[in-house]
Parts: structure tokens; C-alpha cells; sequence
């Protein structure tokens, strides 16, 4: 079966408030909705029609704040806002703020983004990206009664490799991890370690069809075999314990 | 433009000297390669095609490999292939073995498998994957007349995040990042840092048609915009000193 990767067009500038599942519904590009869909929506329009947008001229930055800017090259109120989205500081080191995020995201400048957002201002992400998630999911449902997986993607980077990947930082209606622990490779040998991380991969597959620049903050992902078991993206955080790079 | 994902299904098991791209050419399954697709080989297929295939009868573990073996529960004989396969050891714990490969490629084992092969067997990753891919491409070339890009991929463990994904090892014909430094976003704003790690997002996308027990080694990229510049699989290859976790 081909798997399909279509993007949807939003011209709109997602604002508060807005309805992101009602715009989508109504996008010409876009073809009908179907029962396994797999709907991925970018952090970044989540977080405008959240309301997950900060008017830098209205944040006061601590000192420290203040002194880390300063030593960093960048905005003392943004690393007010990083901080206050961090749960812990990771690493800090040329430049690259990396934290673990409320949600227990590791990632750069705790997912606070100055890109795709009027000047002044910046997105921080969902509050709950999962809730978000579910939300979407029941609204699709609602509104067009077609029964589809929600995947809310963000662009992290990533240690030993160069450049970023989108990954999941929500989901509804899909099992993150696919685990192939007791299945049997093609020589009858049981299989020991391989889970696949597919929501991830499905966010990196939409973002081949996204631009950054170019309105297109939804892809749907068809022809993907969805099973009826389903998840949380708590699934895919791994736990400081079990991490070698913590 | 819809992106299409199309698996291959290759029936015979492959050894060495066996031909990869005239079997592709032969299967069924698979519709005309047409100039632009990008065709995803997994590590597994090129390596059994290459040789990388290891009889373990045939290995002698030094004092080393059997003593980090005995305390690890793994067999000494694929501890020594791991060790024999590094550069350098990047964390060792809890059963797990990091190691930056002889590539430069920062994974678990070394790239050392044993799944998906004959009892007894291992495969390592291929000696030069960069150099694998550009032969692929142009027998492509030679046998279709088809100008197409090659990536060779593997699955891959990460921090901070559970579940694998796959990523490239090695490619020919494709710019491994898109560089969205310098372009506009949609205010306008100069992007400062997103570099799309798109070799890598295409090795995910292929992973979900390909099945690790059911014979798709290769999958079919189509409908993906291939600019004219290309590049090499050291662009993604993070150093050491620019690396904020080793």
C-alpha cells in the first residue's frame, strides 16, 4: 500500500480563538477526510490558536535572566520565558540553551520560538499538547464524523547529528511506539530491542510536505495502518533514570 | 503535491554479490522509477550484498570483550565485532553500548546486528556507505536510465526520547539538510537556525512502508522536490567538538 503524505494549505494567520479544524475542513486544497487518517498539526499553530503567544514587551526579566542574555548574545526576555518553560537546564554552553521542558521535552530554548509569529512576540508551546491533541481529535469527529489519529509535531535538533527533525509533542488516537519485542524477524528469531518510534517518524514524513515558510501547517498521512491499540506521548519520554545522556 | 511512500518487497534473501538493484528492477510490486524518485535502502540489504556478514565461530574475543561481555549478558564474540566496528566508546551502561563508529555515526553496538540474519551470523554496517549509495545510483542509471538519489538508512536509538528511528548512513544525490538560514519566514523575518535534517526525515517516512519481518528493504520517495545542489553524509555527522553531549 502507498503511503500518502498530503499537504493542507492554510493561508489564514492563525490568531486566538481561531478554529483551526473548522479552516482546515474548508481548505480547497485539501481532499475528504477518511476513517485512519492521520492528521499531524505544527506546534506553532496550535500554540496561535492556544493563545501560547507572549508580547515580549510585556515580560520583566529577572537578573539572572538578564545575566544569561547577556553572556548568550540573546534577548533577556525570552530567557525569561525559557526559564520559566523549564523544568531543569540540561545544557547551556555556546550559545544553545537545552532544557527539559514542563512536559519533559528535552530540547532547545524549551520549545520558545521567535520564528512564524509577528515581531515583539513569541510562542511558547501548548500548556498540554496531548489535551490539545485529544481535543482536535474529538472536533474532527464532531464536525465531519470521520474517526482520525492527531499528531502535534515540533522541529527539535538532536545530539550527534546535524540539522533538526520534526518529532510528536501530542497525540491522540495512535500508539507512539511500535513494538516489534516478540515478533519474529525473517529467519524465525524472535526480535529483542526494535520499537519504533512512529509518531515520530509520521511527524518527520508531514514535515517533507511542510515549509516553514510557505502556510502549509497540516499534513495528513493516509494508507497508514493504524492498529486499535492506542497511547500517550509520556510513552516516549524517557525518564532521566534510563538516559544515558542525562 | 502529494508525497508518495512505496514500498518494495524483495522475496529472496540476499547474499553476497548478489545484485540489490537488478532484483528491484524485477519485483513485482513496485511501479516505473521515474527520474527524481528517491529510492531508501536499508543497511541490512546493502551490507548482505557487500559481505558485511560476520560467522561468529569465526571471532576471538580478547580478555576486553569477554570481560565487558560477562558483565553486559552479551556474547564476547559480538562485544569484540563492536569493539573491532568503534572509534570510540561514547557511554557504556546498563546493558547498552554506545559507541562513535569508525563513519563517525554515534549508535548502539556499532551498528552490529544480529537480526534479520542467519543463526550465528551478525551483519556490520557497510564499509563505506557514501561510496555504496553512489554505486547504487549509478546502476540505476546504467540498468534503468533513471536518474534517481539514493539514501541507505538504519535504525537508530536517541537520547532523551524512547522508541528508534530510522536515519541515513549514507547517500548519493540529495542534499542531506535543507538550510532555511537566510530564507524569509512568513513575516518576513530572516530564519536564524532551521536546517532540516531532510535525509533523515525520508529515511523515517520510508521506515513506515518497510516492516522489519516482512521483506521491504527499499522504499520508493516520490514527489519530493530534489534541488540541484547535493551533498555528502558527513554533513550530518555533528563533531565532537560542536556536540554538546559527548
Amino acid at each position: 500500500m502507498v503511503l500518502e503524505i498530503i499537504p493542507v494549505e492554510i493561508e489564514k494567520e492563525i490568531k486566538p480563538g481561531d478554529n483551526v479544524v473548522g479552516l482546515m475542513l474548508l481548505a480547497k486544497s485539501k481532499p475528504q477526510l477518511k476513517n485512519g487518517d492521520i492528521l499531524v498539526f505544527t506546534q506553532k499553530i496550535i500554540s496561535k490558536q492556544e493563545g501560547q503567544v507572549v508580547n515580549l514587551s510585556e515580560v520583566t526579566p529577572t537578573l539572572l535572566a538578564t545575566g544569561i542574555a547577556s553572556e548568550y548574545g540573546k534577548d533577556p526576555r525570552v530567557v525569561q520565558l525559557i526559564l520559566d518553560e523549564s523544568k531543569r537546564i540540561i545544557r547551556m554552553k555556546s550559545g544553545v540553551i537545552i532544557s527539559e521542558t514542563k512536559h519533559g521535552f528535552v530540547c532547545a530554548n524549551a520549545g520558545v520560538d521567535e520564528s512564524n509569529v509577528q515581531r515583539g512576540h513569541v510562542t511558547l508551546l501548548p500548556v498540554n499538547p496531548e489535551l490539545s491533541a485529544q481535543k482536535l481529535r474529538k472536533e474532527v469527529k464532531d464536525k465531519a464524523g470521520i474517526e482520525v489519529a492527531i499528531i502535534i509535531s515540533d522541529t527539535f535538533g538532536r545530539p550527534f547529528r546535524e540539522g533538526q527533525t520534526n518529532v510528536a509533542i501530542g497525540l491522540s488516537g495512535i500508539l507512539p511506539i511500535s513494538d516489534y519485542v516478540g515478533t519474529k524477524d525473517s529467519f524465525g528469531r524472535v526480535l529483542r530491542v526494535t520499537a519504533i518510534a512512529i509518531v515520530d517518524e509520521i511527524c518527520s514524513a508531514a514535515e517533507l510536505v511542510m515549509n516553514k515558510s510557505r502556510n502549509t501547517p497540516i499534513a495528513i498521512v493516509r494508507n497508514y495502518n493504524l492498529n486499535e491499540e492506542i497511547g500517550s506521548i509520556k510513552d516516549l519520554i524517557r525518564s532521566k533514570s534510563t538516559d544515558l545522556f542525562r
